[in-house]
């Protein structure tokens, strides 16, 4: 293989209860991205449409995840890199973390498939930490793996794929607004109640146990989020309204995705998926801010490879 | 039906992550019941055998919750109950818990059913508090729905049965100290690190998954706790070497079962089980403290009805 173009999804993460642990991947919404074989060594990453991000790689998502998997890997040849950005970044729908896996499944398919999903997701987690500042996991294990996925250890890392329900859907609103997320880290709690841990993880349980036994009650009971949500929704825009106006029109549940400033729900159904996207936009529609909405199914595959040569 | 004779299960609640959320039921430990009706109307408790508890109705857990019952549901006749204890109270492994439970049960099936499993878990509480000063609710839901439980929520009260691995078995060892209920929750942290909650929620996700899925290896990955078992342990004469050798022996994990001393063990199958439970007894054989040992099948059904005319 001397070519590949790639789809590598957006990805919502936290989903609700599961801050710092749960991951999804969307199916209509990534990075668009290709890999191409050269007589010249190393990782050159020659276009970026989409975003005004780096084309140095030593400082770009895609390019540092490159890089350090031809340090492990040494090839004899070397890599162009092409990354069409289909969303924009700072969307809080895992921007740098769908180009970072997407160099990750890239660069290993022209290495010859050498390295495992988990290793992959330890190579993308190195381009998170360069352009976030924190090697999370939650975004990239939900690219890489595809679907539902829980980062349930960092030391050592492992991740469990958890099976989707075939009639969810997801609908976003992408409020046009910038949050960063140094800043919405920093206004999380350092410390919570013991009462209150429980009453998330509870809801983790019934949530993963939910997903697992296509019960949508069950699913929407457990979209709740005590913790990280109260602290963070200031930063959006209209949360509340959109997130109760989501709800009422049929929404199993809403909240954060990642840090913001999008705002995910999970609906049952196309039909149901679609009137909650019309309630978000009309929701928006008069608030004098821009905005992007999405549906998506859940994207069960994870990175898809487009085209080989 | 005029008289029933049930088996209420004893309990094992946290089950390491799951803390104040999780509960499942042996299969071969707990109280053995009767409900007679009686022309007079009211409840009596006539015999306690094996443990030595009041018999005044009014301050009894399973009294207490059949007074509940009857005022709710108000009966033309009376019922006399027994209680044989099949294990000891303060054990760690929901004794009050099963009387409570058997209450509820025993009762609800002399008013002809009237009760959904929630609400006779709602009773139950009521049993639980009135002995234990708090209306837990991961003991009674285990009891009544049997296999393994998740509190989801408790306003308002929802409980999720998840569904056990066939060759999922219980050892268990009581070693004979006394550790209050009381003094097992004074030594909790009131506040926990959110970073904590984190790793301890993505472990529940993990838990409630790998039961979903049979994967062993998930739950043994699953079954930790760095909140409640680290400011407890020292409470209980041994736990570190016991949970050693057991995970040595190999135990998928142990823990602390309820607020202890019972500590806990989850084997796959029976004869890691029986190697687990000798390894366990070695232990604990020169240690000078009395103890029980227990190996159990997970009770799948909750609690059972042995006669009825």
């Amino acid at each position: 293989m001397n070519y590949l173009k790639i789809f590598s999804p957006a990805t919502v993460a936290n989903v609700s209860c599961g801050f710092d642990a749960l991951g999804l991947a969307l199916e209509t919404v990534g990075d668009t991205m290709t890999f191409t074989k050269t007589a010249t060594k190393g990782i050159k990453i020659t276009q970026i449409t989409g975003a005004d991000l780096p084309l140095d790689a030593k400082v770009n998502a895609a390019g540092v995840v490159a890089l350090a998997m031809l340090e492990k890997h040494p090839a004899d040849f070397g890599i162009d890199i092409t990354i069409h950005k289909g969303y924009t970044p700072g969307s809080g729908l895992g921007s740098s973390a769908a180009s970072a896996a997407g160099a990750a499944f890239g660069v290993n398919q022209l290495l010859g498939n050498s390295f495992t999903p988990l290793e992959l997701t330890q190579f993308a987690m190195l381009g998170e930490e360069a352009t976030c500042g924190t090697p999370i996991a939650d975004n990239v294990s939900a690219a890489i793996y595809g679907g539902f996925t829980l980062v349930r250890s960092y030391e050592p890392l492992s991740i469990v794929k958890i099976p989707v329900p075939a009639d969810l859907r997801v609908v976003a609103i992408h409020p046009q607004v910038e949050v960063k997320t140094k800043d919405a880290r920093a206004v999380l709690p350092k410390e919570i109640t013991l009462k209150d841990a429980v009453t998330q993880w509870a809801n983790v349980g019934g949530l993963i146990s939910g997903l697992h036994s296509n019960d949508y009650q069950l699913i929407a009971d457990s979209l709740t989020d005590i913790i990280v949500e109260p602290a963070r929704k200031h930063l959006i825009p209209h949360f509340d309204e959109v997130k109760q106006q989501a709800i009422k029109a049929g929404a199993l549940g809403a909240g954060i995705s990642g840090s913001g400033p999008t705002i995910f729900t999970l609906c049952k159904g196309d039909e149901t998926a679609e009137s909650v996207y019309k309630t978000i936009q009309n929701t928006y529609q008069d608030k004098q801010i821009d905005f992007n909405m999405i549906l998506s199914k859940i994207n069960t595959e994870g990175i898809k490879i487009l085209d080989t040569n």
